[in-house]
This record gives structure tokens, sequence and C-alpha cells, in this order.
């Protein structure tokens, strides 16, 4: 890693260390494709499926690098984090396997399922207020008394050095990809993309999938700086946060374009995913389809890795059944 | 094939010409695993995947079987069955596949998405009354008028032949299996299970999981001959079919015993498998596992193959959500 001003950048020889250190705790997962899918867009997509990943998301590829990699004393400690989401599982499930604490902070009105979830791999939950003051206050407090580490859930160099590992497994499982796309939130799978392929695939482009409802991303990118969403609403609820510095080095530096979909076209490429590929995947995950679909003339002719980020999804409200 | 007293029973040799025949046009479909059906059985569990077979489901490989197996003049006059299920999908998307036509007979009252369906595999469907009378007629005409060559969806050795390749593929993708579990309607993929186990591997246990509501299988395997269902009703709507003779000839010579599911325990494994291992699946496909988990004691310790055996769910009226 180098120090660049004072922020910590990822290199590609932390990229393999992470791997080596990750692999007896991750899956390397099965690469699917679907002939329904090239016939409909006129592209060869080649989709990596972190839906079959352990703790059901790619995320659980940082959290491990973060786990593994810290030193005895500081493992005994724990970990800590605050994220309702997959960072949450992955990171509970990272501890778990080492044998240490994870303290995850909540808002106690998070759902009961999402609350029972992080249980399920180990994590202690604490909770707070739905507020950010109440969140930052307890996160404080949890880490003073503990002396846990944190791990954010995207903007640490050790998350997207375990996030690279994705894009590197993809370009070793399928020759001549002419490009990788990707969902982009907090921007860490997009980042890790970025640090992999410009090391050893810089012909490859790399492209960032957003809902239009959540698109700072896109719009920090047209603009040459970060933006921030206010309180974005988007079916893709893994997409909701914004970029940070960290990120937005490798998205500003490596991302070739950015796309974005409706709603209504993310909800029908979930389906359709779903429907012709017989795999469960996260409202996230479906982004990128809906660009290549919305944008043909970008992709069509072309070899296309897909990354299908996670499958943890409410089985019971799926998001074509509403209303 | 051998002819026993009239009865074509197909034979092993059958099913290496089958494999040769239909290998273009099938997928040797993977087999996933699971860490966490693991711990919940006390099983090493083998899930052969289908539902991301062709056309969405195993009976592609018996299908594919008859239609590619035909004479060209045969072929030429095209196939037919009735059916509203995966074998009609099947059948259609064989018979695309040698481009000749598919004829399907089908209740006028079936779903429009299931006539979207084999349309959508280029399948030319003849509505019927919805009543036994009615299809009998209707498909007699449709043959004297086309010549076409009927292909009963399990009742016949081509079919039973193809369907063996499943379990060929199987046990050539993992070593030292104790047994075999699958879905049993009809009795077609059991069939062909039985045919490939008792020729290869004969110490090879073959179960056959069917849903209470629909026991036939059951109640005729312990009786020592057929019983026939009345109007069965289950949520495993694949599996409402009774025995014949050609599939019973299998079942009762080979298969070493029949678990049976109730409704909500096929709903609950269903529902678990989707969310666990992220895979689309029908609610046929649940029921193997739903009885190794209502008889843990029977399948402790063993490695177990299951088949899950295909992917075409309506994904607009999950059984979980009914009510």
């Amino acid at each position: 890693m180098k120090d660049l001003a004072n922020m910590i950048i990822p290199t590609y020889d932390d990229v393999l260390a992470a791997h080596a250190r990750i692999a007896p705790h991750i899956h390397r997962t099965p690469v699917l494709t679907s002939t329904y899918f090239n016939d409909l867009t006129g592209a060869e997509l080649f989709f990596k499926c972190e839906n079959f990943q352990k703790a059901g998301a790619f995320k659980v590829r940082g959290a491990c690098n973060a786990v593994f990699g810290l030193s005895d004393a500081m493992a005994a400690r724990g970990v800590a984090t605050h994220s309702s989401g997959n960072h949450a599982l992955s990171l509970s499930y990272a501890a778990g396997r080492r044998g240490i604490p994870c303290h995850v902070v909540m808002p106690r009105t998070a759902p009961q399922a999402k609350k029972d979830a992080v249980r399920g791999y180990g994590g202690v939950i604490t909770e707070c207020e739905p507020s950010t003051s109440s969140r930052e206050a307890v996160f404080a407090d949890l880490q003073a008394s503990t002396g846990a580490e944190f791990v954010h859930p995207y903007n640490d160099p050790r998350v997207i050095a375990g996030q690279a590992t994705c894009s590197r497994e993809l370009l070793d499982q399928v020759q001549d990809l002419d490009a990788i796309i990707a969902p982009i939130g907090g921007g860490g799978m997009i980042s890790g993309t970025c640090l992999t392929v410009s090391a050893v695939a810089p012909g490859v482009a790399v492209y960032a999938a957003e809902p239009k409802n959540a698109d700072d991303a896109w719009r920090s990118f047209k603009a040459g700086h970060i933006i921030a969403d206010d309180a974005p609403q988007t079916v893709a609820d893994g997409l909701k946060v914004p970029l940070k510095d960290l990120t937005w080095h490798f998205v500003s530096r490596h991302v070739t374009d950015v796309f974005t979909a409706t709603e209504d076209q993310i909800i029908a490429a979930m389906k359709l995913t779903w429907q012709r590929m017989k795999i469960v995947m996260e409202p996230s995950c479906a982004v990128p389809l809906a660009t290549i679909l919305a944008n043909p003339e970008v992709f069509r002719g072309r070899r296309v890795g897909v990354v299908i980020t996670g499958g943890n999804v409410d089985l019971d409200t799926l998001p074509w059944m509403k209303g």
C-alpha cells in the first residue's frame, strides 16, 4: 500500500496478498452464461455469481481480508462496524471464522430479519436511535469500551483489496474480456475492479451501473468531484450510500463510464434474470443488466463480465409484487 | 432395448446412445453443495441442478433423445404431446433444434403464461376442452392429420433413457455417493435413475420423494401394484401424474424406498433452498430435501445426490405468499 497525501491506496500486491489470505474462507464463485441474454443483448455476457458467495455477497472478500490481516493482539479486541446490510453479515462471518467478536451498530428500527441474519452469523448487535448523531455516539462509545477495530464497508484499503480479488478470479475464468460492469454504491466493488484491471488488464473497460434514483456516482463522475445524494430512495437498497475519498480515487481515475437505470428497468431486469437464469439475486445486481439493455450500442459484439454482487433478498416482499 | 412381454425396456446401452445423441443440445449441469444444508441434515448433499438445464428442466434430456432419434422421414412429420408443463417446453425446444414441428394439445383453460412459454420455444398449440375425453379426441385428430410422433412425458423408453443421462453425469461428477434422491410423479426421472444406478453403481440406494397429497407412488410401492390417485392437489404440480407400466417396472424393481412430505414441509424446504442456496427452483424440487429433513436418521452421515429437477416457476405467485 502507498500513502498518497495521507490516504492509503491499496496496490495490486495488496490484492495478491488478500487473495492468498482469504482463499480458505471464500468460494471461488462460478461464472454463468445465458444464451437467452446473449441473444437479447447482442453481447457475450459472463455473470460472476457472488450471490453464491459465503454470507451471500462479495462483501465477504473485503471483510475477510480485514479480519485475517489483523495482528493477534488487535484481533483479540474484535472488529466493529455500522451497517444493516451485507457488510455486517460478512464481517460477522469473517470474525466468526477467526473466533473473535464482531460488534455491529444498527438502528433499533432495522427490520427484525436483518438483526436475525447478523446474529445468525455470530455478530453482536448494539442498537442506536435511527439518526446519524445517535449512531456515531453509540459507535464511539462501543469502540472506546472494546477497542474493536473499525472496518468501514468500503472506504478502507483492506476492504478494497479484498473486493479486487473478485475481478482477479473473473479475468482468470474468462479469457479476452472487453469490459467488466458492476453496480456502484459506495464504490468498493468498482474500486477493487479498477485496481485489478488497471494492473493486469488495462485494455478492459470498467463500467459502473447505478440507479437513476441514487445517481451520485454518475453526477460525481460527470462533474469531476464528489457530489453526495440527499437520502436517495431506490429498490436497489445496497446502492444508496455515497462515494468517499478512497473510492473516488479509483472511480475518477479508472472508470470508463457510468450508466444509470430507472426503478422500472431495474425491477424488470431482476425478474427476467430470476426467470431465465434461475438465480436469486438482489435488486442491486440487476442494475448492470438493466443498463446494458438500455445502452445496447455500447455492449453489442463485446465480451462483458457482469458482477452479480449478492443474493440476500427478502423473499416475502419481491419488488415486482408491490402495489 | 429389449421387448419384455410387449413392453420395450430401455437398457444401459440405450442410455449411452442417448447421452451421445443429446450432448450437443443440453447442458452438463453443475452440482452445488451447501455447508448450511450439510450442517442442518448431518448428511453430505450434492445438488444436481437441472433447474439450470436448457428449457429449465431435466425433461429436455428425454425430449431431445426422442426427437433426435427419429428417422428423417418420421421427423419430417413432427412430434406431438399433451402437457402443459415442462415436457411441452422441452419437446418444443428439442423439435426447434431439429427444425421440425412440435404439436402440443393443451386445455383452453391453461394459464396464458404456460401457453406463451410453449410458443416461446416454438411449439404449436391446439386447444381442447378441459376434460380427458376432449383431450384424447383432439389429440387423435391431430395425430391423424399430421402423422406426428407421439412422445409421452414419461412412459416412453426413449424418454426414460434420456432422463437416465442425468444420474450418469451425477455419478461422474461426485465420487462415492451412497444414495440418490429425486422427486417422483409419473416416474420418468426415477426410472432413469434406477436404470443407470442398477447398471453401473448397484450399491447406490435410490429414494423417491413424493408429496403426501399425491402419494400414489408411495401407496403403489407398499402395495406392490400400481394404485392411481384421484385428482390429487399439491403445490408440487409437476408431481400429480400417476405411474404407468414402464415406470412401474423400474420403481418396483430398483427403488430402495419412497418418502412423502406434507405441503407445509415442501413449501418450507423450497423457501429455505431459495434463501440459502440462491437458486430458483420449482416446488417439486423441494420434495427430496423436505423428506430428508423429515427422515434425518436415514440420511445422516451419507453422501446423497439430490436432483433439482427444474426451475420454471411463476414468480408472481410464490407458494409461501398465499393466503
